[in-house]
């Protein structure tokens, strides 16, 4: 259950409220570099004593930590950092067509443990494929444990599209989901802020932009069975006036295209979904891992059909990016999942594509690929409920009445 | 020269410059119905006699007039109600690849004066096309002169993406405009907030929004020699981080299909604007109206040519706004320019291609067509200053020192 922040004291009132946030988000914004209580007083404009209390109430509270660490030029006893708590995690989780994946992230962004097993979950009930996924967050829970980490709540992405305050899938073409309610809160038992259902581009898209090679505005493309996609315009997702902008993956590519899951016709899925991959270089079916192995080695091999098909989804996934940065004036992309791992083959004929169809409008440059592959969705999806905790950190900090 | 807001005396703070904004704001939405002191003190929040005060310097520095009217249910001596005055007047002007268009538009958004020519302004250097809208722009301050009404400054919207700052056209494919400075000061002499350089599809976005079947959310899609498009999101203008959002036109519809003025190749541009409409439908050359009047008989009598012309454009405009409304999530289209005039054949192929592609998700009622036509390009321009005024309209106001 999310942690009701009208149930916090009535005494501690909006100043109070905006100044934890304030030093939470300036502790999270240095990073690694674990500030001293007098930079974050110079960052934020705060007082040294100020910041000394609020510091106090993080620390007691378990959202903060102290290291001692030494500074350029420092001798004698090591001052003390601020860190956000790696003593505290949000688990990321992630439902797709092929696979189930969880992660345990913790406040400063690191991911402590995770774990990826194949499922085949198209078609199957909503209920069988979170009881399994619930299993798989036990691993998390256990890890958590073992490494002595509490856990605040979890974020689950799903490729498709949510109301995240209802927790309803309201559809999920590749898994043949529509209008499907979730048991989020049954996935990891009684955490003070539940879980939070996301988008799974969405959630790729902000992690890219929180603890990968985000900018402040670009365009997450991210390659699975489906092909999604999420737009970061100013530092925050653009989500649309009904929530469903980015949907990369359903631009029209070629009119005369083949039909797409969606119901359309030439969508860029229909050429650059991994399944649609696979066909084209002629891997044969079986499970995820073993297909693209053989599609990799057959690349190297520089097998003709690969080759191809590689070619051929590189070319239509510069069609949609020169549509796209016409349109939203975004000529920043970052590559994931699939596209990430086929990247060396892919990136050429992509910008081929794009400099074909819109000269001189994304520079190689501009076409990033993802370090952080699939992983990206699952610290989005926990990086949304961190994110949360430092806009809003009253609910879960222990106040000392008496200050 | 736009008039230097900071010159204004150092004793009229930002209270009373918001307060005077939120004045003529409040008259502005109300429109039509003219309000009251009364109601503006009621709209506002503000006290009866500040509002007094403030309407009064508005009255006495021409921004406002009042008009005696009735009220429903009253007898006797009229109220008075307040307009935005119908005595002061932003000059919209449009350069085209084939004319030249200039429009008096009162405050309170009335075209008051429009006059077009035909001009094939293609290469022809920006000196020789300035000089001659500078004529056409005599004729709307003679105008205004007529009517006794003072001209506040002007808007000129240019078939290219612009930086309004400096007054330079970056790039106007279609004239053969690259870089080029325009002397936009010259075109109405010396009037308090000069001119202000705009592209063109986005003022007729613009002037749908303020003027037109405008709502919070939509794409205006402008039909001339060249495509554009407008996106209005939250009832703002969306110019993307590097200011060019909006490029409908050059959306790839077709990823084989023929060269474009952008330099790239399958641009709705080449299937939907002008020029290659009339090639389509065997229109011969010449000047526009009577090439437009040719193709809307020839659609009249059927003739085949003409016909599918019209209905390919249709099926690729479709398959431009498909690929928008997934990536931006906004369904509402109002179609503008040529689109507008052929719409009563047009229309139908647009929403059969957009159900193929992305069924379900533009409605027929979301694709409006705009009542404005080439009107709303003026109207936008013009309207991009009215609403500078109306945000900011101290410079303009002559206050009391006494207050």
């Amino acid at each position: 259950m999310p942690v009701n922040e009208n149930a916090a004291p009535g005494r501690v009132g909006d100043v109070r409220r905006r100044n934890l946030s304030l030093v939470l988000d300036s502790i999270a914004r240095t990073g690694d570099a674990k500030p001293s209580r007098a930079q974050l007083a110079a960052a934020t404009g705060l007082t040294k004593a100020a910041v000394s209390s609020l510091v106090a109430e993080l620390v007691e509270s378990g959202l903060v930590s102290e290291v001692g660490l030494y500074r350029d030029g420092e001798r004698g006893r090591p001052g003390q950092g601020l860190e956000l708590s790696p003593r505290r995690g949000v688990v990321g989780m992630e439902i797709n067509v092929d696979y189930l994946a969880v992660g345990l992230v913790d406040l400063g962004g690191n991911l402590r443990f995770t774990t990826t097993v194949e499922s085949h979950n198209r078609g199957l009930k909503p209920g069988e494929v979170m009881a399994k996924l619930a299993e798989l967050a036990g691993e998390a829970k256990g890890a958590a444990a073992a490494g002595d980490i509490a856990i605040l709540g979890g974020g689950l992405a799903v490729p498709g599209l949510v109301d995240e305050a209802r927790s309803v899938v309201l559809s999920a073409p590749n898994l043949h989901w529509e209008h499907e309610q979730l048991n989020v809160d049954a996935l990891l038992g009684d955490v003070p802020l539940g879980v939070r259902l996301s988008n799974e581009a969405n959630s790729a898209a902000l992690g890219e932009l929180w603890y990968g090679a985000g900018q402040p505005d670009f365009l997450y493309v991210s390659g699975e069975v489906g092909v999604g996609g999420g737009v970061i315009i100013g530092s925050e997702l653009y989500t649309g006036p009904g929530g469903s902008a980015g949907e990369l993956g359903h631009i029209v590519v070629h009119p005369e295209g083949s039909g797409c899951s969606c119901g359309g016709v030439g969508c860029l899925e229909t050429f650059a979904g991994q399944e649609a991959v696979f066909e084209a270089a002629g891997i044969a079916p079986g499970p995820l891992s073993g297909r693209t192995a053989a599609l990799l080695a057959a690349l190297a091999d520089k097998e003709p059909r690969a080759v191809k098909a590689v070619d051929d989804a590189g070319k239509y996934l510069g069609v949609a990016l020169a549509s796209s940065a016409r349109l939203m004036d975004i000529e920043a992309v970052v590559l994931g999942g699939h596209f990430a791992e086929l990247a060396e083959w892919l990136r050429p004929a992509v910008l081929a594509s794009v400099e074909r169809h819109a000269p001189g409008l994304v520079r190689p440059e501009d076409l990033k690929v993802s370090g952080l592959k699939h992983a990206g969705t699952l610290l989005g999806a926990a990086g949304q409920v961190i994110r949360s905790v430092i806009a809003s950190p009253l609910g879960l900090v222990v106040t000392d009445r008496t200050a």
